[in-house]
């Protein structure tokens, strides 16, 4: 039991590759929001695969269909369903599967969770398609914030050991957010992504996939939001984007860094800001402090793992035999997940934000 | 609301820095189990600080007081609740951390979560004291995987730079984890603790500190245990230990080195062990593959800040006159956090792993 | 926030009357069950209107899509998804409900929660239909607890002052189960239940509608089941029936007629049983001590208000008005919906008795 | 696991009847607010016993020490834990109740549950002396609600067959609160007090018990707190209510009473108050619709067992044995345990409201 999380925006995550549908159910919206459809289904678009030549030849329609919850295009306070219908299915490619599980998939876990009944068909309820309705709950949610001046937004900070610029922790603006470069990569500096696209193309060439790091910010947070101990929001944000699959590492400010640092200049003096307000001269905090925003922008990065289905024969094992044998997958996959990453990470900080801002009475 | 946890193994931690005692509420336990009081205490004492010249001269005790949950020594199925009381207590000490937020503490963003009403002495519910119940619940927990031959351990991967050796992620046996060095730091490498120990000797003399990072493993696990999506065993683990003051980054097996790999090098090949076994050759995946153990060795790395809690004059504001101020930390303090952090980590991930093995009916 | 419940089985119920579907999402069940689903329609059709002359007109198709959680009739370990298409819709019936709200429902609850953005329309997420989705988690619920030989079975025990005979809570067999009348209601003694539906005829005729009272067993429960203080039977059973529409009091074993008695009547003596099982002689307990299984029948009886849509006039208010109105509720309505509770009572307790049972893990 | 509750106030419940102490911790309440630690220690004084000649000759200390929580007497934001010494404590009497299980009790259902392993002295974390705890949260959640204008109420609807006058559910104030009789019981009518205990003193005379039905009320409640389904008000409220020993029924308005009612005797007609509000002729929906708040008066009333502990011998069983035995029990019991379970009830009332009340961010 797994699939749900939340206190204040309660969300339950259901589907499989190939089932009928992939799916959300979202408890705790303010009665109330309208909706804006065409900008959420922007959103959807950035996570489709098919976009561009980079991303796997399987035609996913995001499209959401409501099932409950708005009265028009308006939240009403009540649960609402929303469902991604799955088309352009084929279960044939996945047969072998329950035999011959993929490594750095989830097939072989699945199996002894499951006792072997674990639908295996395109990686059932692990596969990244389930990342499709986490990115509805956060695409209203981004939507709920942007009506408080809260942004939300993320750039590829690295893909196979190529580097971007990082956001500036202190002056971040929204200026900075419309100023990223989106074709074909979303980062700061276009030179390191073309740079990164041509890594992306040798790995493909190669039958191979490489992997990255994705750096996400948050900025008009008010101070004294989330909580400390166990619902801060670190580990709110950490306990949903664990949830992404393929992500295997997350660092708030100055992060894994901080490891290189003494007291003195890891501490971010606090000033007051020309307005008045309470501010800090660095950020290596993140934006967070015991749990709790500072008001300075939320920074965090995560770590994603190169897409583990890759064309090139890999060794495994058959479970039924337990002997070794070689795998060849053959479907169709992404050499490198990171691009379609972004808005799922923009999403789960969209969530740990409003579930830590918002009440449910 | 916030320090509450857990699923199977719920706990409730409470208790200032310096209100009566911290302590502690475990209901989940199961009955029967019988504590070693005495291996309790010893993991206890891991903790404290005092035990050598480089922690903060704060004399703590972390006796443990039993106030339910057992009869004589054994669980006897019902809330555990235990207390750690707060002597050698010195409000004096933090009166004016009311008005003057230390850099890198939670004081400020407490003062506005709590309209000012926060307990500010020694930092409060946001102390690194409140660890020592995570380690009253991680250290039964720790015994009640040892009697499943499940095991866990951690080292000091890195402080101020330096690093020592890294487990080894395939072949790690309970060998290993009696072979640590302890003394002064418990590192693999004693040369490398060694020239730590010089680094948090040098950070202290200049009245300033370091930071690093922990590595944590788990052995003994079986395949299957955990969840998908957001009660992975990444998210477990990741959710907890973010409740340790401090604690910045998380990262599981390759981590952000995946960052840098392609696929066929950070896919780990299925093979069959000798005695029969489905085993991964190598283990970038650390143990967890769509958030459940694949019965390989668990292995996670945690980043730690320098002690924020520093003799150098620092730069912060008064909120009560909205102007700077210089701040003077006179209290006792540990230059390095580092090494009292280890029971606390390893408390987290036994309570993770508890919560994902044991059952609650 | 609220329509989810559970711990092992948790369930999250949405959707709106007139909405495109009802539906639930059920998080927990166990992978390599096979799901009758013949049994299940059986079920859901007893909870469907339309069966005979005693309920509303409104046709409802009661046929469950299956969207996720399956593979072919098998639970395959993820969350199920289940949806019922709202057919036959009218929502031209309600619009008046905004500002006039019928006086038992909760039309003007919902206006002032929601801020007026509710959807109103045949009562919204209020609805009885809601029960439907109850039903589904519940049937599947019933048939893993047979597969266990613990059986459960409802009975109406009092309609507008007419009692049926009460299952006797000592001897109680799955034999009384299969005995129970079904036409045209579900009764132990036949010609209470001809007296109950000239009541009801008498009822509708008048424009009117009469309430009742549900009793409901589950025999074959192993003892120990349950757990004490806030999750025990009782707490789970009452926290999922007061989820039904119409449901205003529940009580255990003897209930609130434990008042006139003494605790030497009260208390059921311990005995052995032939078989050599702790059992009691009587059972005025319900099967349930401490909030925990006796292994004697667990029964429970639920106090259900007349259906508040009545055809009479009534006083409302207008709430743009402020001021008195009457109100003529056109629409269709059954005069009296226990024989249609019956089923979602049923599924709650064994949804209860489920999540007392499973494991998550 | 079970004695955890609440989402925006949650407690964690601890403490066996011959532990240490038993406690609480309250995760949740508002920073800032001034216990009124007079009133409290004065609430907790009429769960006590001794107090009377009514009650068990056992002396109970219901002093609180408090451990964390406050700054003062105000509480700051963190989790607060208080405990109550247990004193007076003689395990001996209870020694052969883990072979010889009381009727009535948990003693049975504990030993399955814990398998041997549970504590029975004097029924454990099953004792009726679990409600302290419960008054202490509810205590500070009725002056919570008192600043908030909202009051709370109980009294004893009905002891061995007679009956005291009902709270009038519309014209219900803090007049009629104040003009309760409470020596020597809490009542409306001091005649059908008197009569209530010639009934208590005639079973005691006769080593045996009587049980009743308590009734409470809230008022001052705004329309529009609670949830539809599962965290409705009546959902909230029984389970906390269910929680208490001894609790076999729970009714809200009308309650079962609604069974022999027609809609047109039962529905509320809506009618605007001479102030210009929303409120209802009649209140047989006990101030709740849909689970939500009308504005009207909360009311329900809750069905008490006889004390199952009496002078009486009664059948049992050796459990390891497997044969029957007769028990005698020789502790100090209270004749009946209705008028000590008025601020039980009272503070689980106080509590589901507040955390439908309350936000947690």
């Amino acid at each position: 039991m797994s699939s749900t999380w939340g206190r204040n925006i309660k969300i339950s995550i259901f589907g499989q590759s190939h089932s009928a549908a992939v799916g959300i159910v979202i408890d705790g919206f303010p009665a109330g929001f309208k909706v804006d459809m065409k900008a959420l289904a922007d959103f959807m678009r950035r996570r489709s695969p098919g976009r561009n030549r980079l991303s796997t030849s399987r035609r996913e329609s995001d499209e959401i269909e409501f099932v409950s919850g708005l009265v028009g295009d308006t939240l009403c306070g009540v649960p609402l369903c929303a469902l991604i219908k799955n088309i352009d299915v084929r279960p044939g490619d996945y047969t072998e599967l329950y035999d011959l599980p993929r490594p750095g998939h989830a097939d072989y876990t699945a199996a002894v969770k499951f006792g072997g009944h674990q639908d295996a068909s395109g990686g059932g309820h692990f596969s990244g398609r389930l990342t499709a309705p986490l990115c509805v709950a956060g695409g209203i949610c981004i939507q709920i914030l942007a009506a408080r001046k809260i942004y939300i937004a993320s750039h590829i900070e690295k893909i196979a050991g190529i580097s971007d610029k990082r956001f500036d922790p202190v002056t971040l603006s929204a200026n900075d957010f419309m100023n990223l470069t989106h074709e074909p990569l979303t980062v700061i500096d276009p030179e390191a992504g073309a740079r990164m696209v041509k890594e992306i193309e040798a790995a493909r060439a190669d039958g191979d996939s490489v992997g990255g790091v994705v750096e996400c910010a948050v900025i008009g947070l008010p101070a004294g939001a989330g909580s400390p101990m166990f619902e801060g929001m670190e580990n709110k944000i950490s306990s949903l984007v664990f949830g992404i699959p393929a992500v295997k590492g997350i660092e708030f400010g100055s992060g894994f860094d901080c490891a290189n640092l003494r007291g003195s200049e890891n501490n971010d003096p606090f000033i007051i800001s020309e307005d008045g307000l309470v501010r800090t001269k660095t950020n290596n905090h993140g934006g967070i402090l015991g749990g709790i925003t500072t008001g300075m922008p939320l920074i965090f990065r995560v770590a994603i793992k190169p897409t583990p289905s890759i064309a090139k024969p890999q060794q495994t094992v058959s479970l039924s035999e337990r002997r070794p044998k070689e795998l060849r997958i053959t479907g169709r996959h992404d050499p490198c997940i990171v691009p379609r990453a972004l808005p799922a990470i923009e999403a789960a900080a969209a969530l740990a934000v409003c579930d830590s801002l918002l009440t449910n009475n």
